[in-house]
């Protein structure tokens, strides 16, 4: 990413194709370093299969997320953060711990059905047995389930394909030789227009989202990366809360390798 | 369109910002454009406002439609061409005049409620009583609307805040002095690989997932463009079948213009 950065400088726009790669944690991690130097940052990452393509039953694609970040004035930047698919793995495993259903359109069992119980997918999923997560517009085309297929495909194209390293079924972040994809962009607004032009329309931009009606039995109409900089400065002011079976696993863990655990 | 394609021949990337423009059609027209050049192709654009962020009640953001092609070798080119929202606004009027009811998900009222009746969504929308389309993932968060909303303002930022152009409520194709924004890129593929290698993968990464095991009772999994080449060469061979509602009205367009009709 300081690669794209350092060239958006010099000129207007910085592409990096990076091949053979780990899984590179958090998408949004890289595009947030762009807003450092008031550049828009482009982040994507293919990654191992977990979703389903629309009319399949196996995982072919990844969550294969794209984060975009704009810089703003007064307002917080636009932080876009987001897998391709209708959730990331983690909302299953989290709803399979709390031993709690998900909702239908979310997943489906290796005979390509919906279905509303957590670990018959990631088990599935782990013996790679068929199923999946579904990506974002769910199962089949009557809500645009091929329109999430459709942007974890571009991602897999910009990131897999682009780059020369494996795409699909291919991608294996386990592997001895890691082969993940990644594209970095980031775009310099000030070759466009006025910097604080730019910071102060996406301020407005921002302020008329959030201002304007809410649906009913609604509050708050929110802009992206609004909650998790509201999330990020009430954690580091009260701590950070943890279900019970995570308290429980954790403890188990200390236990296990004579940590104290004390709260 | 054509300054970026230029631009990516010349030194593998070109990004060009488009302010105050009109509604520009299919946004898939541009992006194509890139693929006769073996280039990646990008186009986006905003939109007068049709979408409800998630927890609104009035359209404040356009369908602001993606668009990536991508070439291949032997099968179809790679073509991504959706709009940010569940569905695009012909969908609604397309069952609006077959007097059908949409699926829940599609759309809100007035008062930001889901509802089946695709007449109330577009009437009020005329009058700017409220409602709207909602973006790709439906209502609230449960499955991820708030990713579609936010692809939605991803390529208001884009096109919009980048360009200079009228962003969110401001978008109005109908104005006087038009003030619509486009974003356009082209990539060059052999700036990052041999060509022959890319489209190479293109072809292995497509034929993967058409590949893949189907759901039960589906029989085919499309990859993006697929679907419209085969459309487009049946069409061109046997004509565009059209619906009665439709043919009326061009009956009765025709009678009023004094064009005589016959089928």
């Amino acid at each position: 990413m300081e690669l794209a950065i350092r060239k958006a400088k010099e000129t207007a726009i910085g592409i990096v194709s990076v091949k053979n790669s780990h899984h590179y944690g958090i998408a949004g991690y890289y595009s947030l370093m762009a807003l450092e130097h008031d550049l828009i940052g482009v982040s994507m990452t293919n990654a191992a299969p977990l979703v389903v393509p629309t009319f399949g039953r196996t995982a072919v694609l990844g969550t294969n997320p794209i984060s975009l970040t704009a810089p703003a004035s007064k307002e917080n930047p636009f932080v876009l953060d987001m897998a391709t698919s209708v959730v990331p793995r983690g909302k299953l495993e989290v709803r399979d711990r709390l031993k709690r259903k998900i909702p239908l359109g979310w997943a489906v069992d290796a005979t390509g059905k919906g279905t509303s119980d957590p670990h018959a997918v990631l088990d599935a999923l782990s013996k790679r047995l068929g199923g999946g997560i579904l990506p974002l517009g769910g199962e089949g085309e009557e809500h645009s389930g091929h329109k999430g297929y459709g942007l974890a495909l571009m991602v897999d194209v910009l990131c897999g394909v682009l780059s020369g390293s494996a795409t699909g079924l291919g991608v294996d972040v386990d592997k001895a030789k890691p082969n993940v994809g990644h594209f970095f962009m980031a775009i310099d607004p000030a070759a466009f227009r006025p910097l604080e032009d730019f910071k102060r329309d996406m301020d407005s931009l921002s302020q008329e989202l959030k201002n304007s009606p809410k649906a009913h039995g609604q509050n708050r109409i929110y802009v992206h990366g609004e909650k998790s900089y509201a999330r990020m400065e009430k954690h580091r002011r009260e701590g950070i809360p943890l279900g019970t079976a995570v308290v429980d696993s954790m403890k188990q863990v200390g236990t296990e390798l004579g940590v104290p655990f004390s709260y």
